[in-house]
């Protein structure tokens, strides 16, 4: 790129930055029912524009191998009716979500008779870099709108057509219901480095929030000079208890690992307490080989279990996302806490017992962001933990821990109302 | 310094960050009766050790005129037994405050059963970078290990042998209530390079707090490889209103001004309806004269004050912490708004006005960490909004906005708990 193309591009990418800005500070006052007409209207606006849609994804389609996406990409990256339904259907769901804005998270008054209260607004811009699923673009649009947010929606290079032609119709219904028409921005450049040039507007957003492997988000962590929600890895344990109920974690450790492999919450390390190992891992080793899955296993394990794989130490760190299962005996739930908060990411972690004790220890040490008891790693998702929609699942302490939704889209400022008071 | 004595810093600063991290899951579970009983056994101790911990101050104040502090550092660094006792007093007070681990923040049931629970829980291990006044030494160990938080003391160098000399009070307690020794750590180098070791450290540290001068937060932030808590300038408005009662408009800008002039929450700019600028200007220059403050005005200010300086624009940015105050005449409270966001700086934000309209538009269009009707700048702060004891005030609008309390130090889990469920 030329030096002038460069600044260009720079000069885009700051008054998309401005406008969103501005966007956002009609959106803070944007009355709820604006914003739930905008979603409830857009859902069958969407379906009448599939005609449209699907022609403009046949374009992202036809340039796709181009692209040298996977076929599990391209099947991402796939419309059909009954898709762009599946889209229509969430923005109707995300309209039915509580209003966000303005709740009074807490209160009180001051013995000078200051009334001080905690008041939930919006963050304020939101950039989002997600790659090549359309159905993204508008989930990504409805949550951070209904949240009270602008957005700077960059999306893959594989989709931009699918997406262009999505956000047109949220667009053209935003004008129609008070929404400010820059309230969502479609970056309509695929240059990369238009990446960069937000990273470094801390002055207009408020926070990123990158979607994609690994590499993107190190990237944006590693480049932004704003707050970014981060989403790494999901090293998942089943911790099987001296005092669980057999059938319970054979049916839990096979859903945790099977019921999909290759997402975040899917279990990755099966830990078993020492009690119950000769009963418990033959069964559940049984189970596992009808979805094909290999057991690394202790010293321990493998006496027990003759067929499987002995496991390095590296192998409990890993997220396999896919046909492999990490396994270790461990002679209490203590070792297995230390175990988890060890080698583990944070990220979901599962006892399966009926011992009290055993499970209040287990909720209490382990560090992550989700404990679950006798329930699998997969319920870790915003749908399932009643946030409604979510944007993306937070492995970060600060600000938001696991799924976000509305409200981790969100801060709070103190309003504070007086009647002449000073300091002495 | 040799490359062998920056390795041997480089081990001693992981070390550290180890142990605290270590004490920080002994601290996440620790009951709240026994943080309550050392501090509240703290209080008499410190007490008892006033002589010991004069002479070491005494040691600091001695070397004060070789680091080159000026008279009021020197000030802010002295100890007598009144501020020991006040030191004492802090941590009673801290001890009163509600236990924040373990609430439940929110929960809900799903149709299936599960049990989902937002519960609050430590952030994990604080690094703290302070200057120089000892009483931060003793109120930043007991907030943060209140909050169930491991917290590394980086003091200034100037207030080394009195900051240890607290350090080993507390921790002679400590070791008497179950408090993991490590659970504070007063970093025994002066060395510069121990920050920048610590903040590579995100592995075993969740959260830096740098409180000093904008150098130091700007580098914290720039160097920091976990979230920063950054407290830079406030810029905050007085905007009297047309609707005003002048009187009180007049107290409270005076009151906000110069309380204390050189603090975050004092008033840098005052804007003024135009309905009332004839009748309010000079009576409040009148006022604010007594403290010798200069009046920077544009061209209408300048018109009605003949004695007042002409304001140039960057001056309404300014945050002068001292006896300036920059002016300007609006001709609305929307007015009002946009200049406040446009050259305020998101700290403290005052309307003066009797008009439910105007009131309701400023509170929730101005885009502040406090917005505060008929009250003086000066009530942003900890202990006036009832948070109790704060370890700062954040510019940020990401976890922790506004004054950060015991709360703002600690994060959520999801405690999910289930009768064997398994994702379908």
């Amino acid at each position: 790129m030329s030096i002038a193309e460069d600044k260009e591009l720079k000069d885009y990418c700051l008054e998309v930055a401005q406008r969103a800005r501005q966007a956002s500070r009609e959106l803070a006052i944007c009355p709820g029912e604006n914003k739930n007409a905008w979603l409830r209207e857009s859902a069958p606006r969407l379906r009448e524009a599939t005609e449209r849609i699907l022609s403009e994804n046949a374009k992202d389609l036809g340039a796709a191998p181009g692209y040298g996406l996977t076929p599990a990409q391209v099947d991402r990256l796939k419309l059909s009716p009954r898709r762009i339904d599946g889209i229509a259907n969430a923005l109707e769901e995300i309209a039915m979500l509580a209003e966000p804005i303005g709740e009074v998270i807490e209160s009180n008054t001051r013995p000078n008779g200051l009334d001080v209260q905690r008041v939930r607004v919006p963050l304020g811009v939101v950039f989002f870099i997600y790659e090549s699923r359309p159905n993204v673009t508008a989930d990504a649009a409805a949550i951070c709108v209904k949240s009270g947010n602008a957005v700077i929606l960059r999306g893959g290079k594989e989709a931009a057509a699918s997406s262009q032609a999505i956000v047109e119709v949220l667009s053209q219904v935003a004008a129609e219901h008070g929404i400010p028409a820059d309230a969502v921005q479609l970056v309509n450049t695929t240059d990369r480095g238009a990446v960069g040039h937000f990273l470094g507007l801390s002055e207009y957003i408020d926070l990123a929030i990158p979607r994609g492997g690994e590499g993107l988000i190190r990237r944006v962590a590693a480049e932004a000079t704003m707050p970014v929600i981060k989403h790494f890895s999901g090293n998942c344990h089943v911790y099987v208890d001296s005092a669980a109920d057999l059938a319970m974690a054979e049916a839990i450790t096979v859903n945790s690992k099977c019921q999909r492999m290759g997402v975040c919450n899917a279990a990755e390390s099966l830990l078993i307490h020492a009690d119950v190992a000769t009963e418990f891992l033959p069964r559940v080793a049984q189970a596992l080989a009808k979805y094909e899955v290999e057991i690394r296993g202790d010293d321990q394990t493998c006496e027990i279990l003759s067929g499987s794989t002995p496991a390095h130490e590296a192998d409990y760190s890993k997220e396999f996302l896919g046909p492999i299962l990490s396994a270790k005996i461990v002679a209490s739930v203590q070792e297995a806490v230390e175990h988890i908060n060890h080698y583990g990411s944070g990220h979901t972690d599962v006892i399966v017992s009926a011992d009290y004790g055993n499970i209040q220890s287990f909720l209490a040490r382990v560090d992550s962001s989700a404990v679950l008891v006798n329930a699998s790693t997969r319920f870790n998702d915003g749908g399932q933990f009643g946030l409604g929609a979510e944007i993306g699942i937070s492995t970060d302490k600060f600000h938001a821990r696991g799924p976000c939704g509305l409200k981790e889209l969100t801060t709070y400022k103190y309003v504070v109302r007086g009647n002449g008071q000073i300091l002495e």
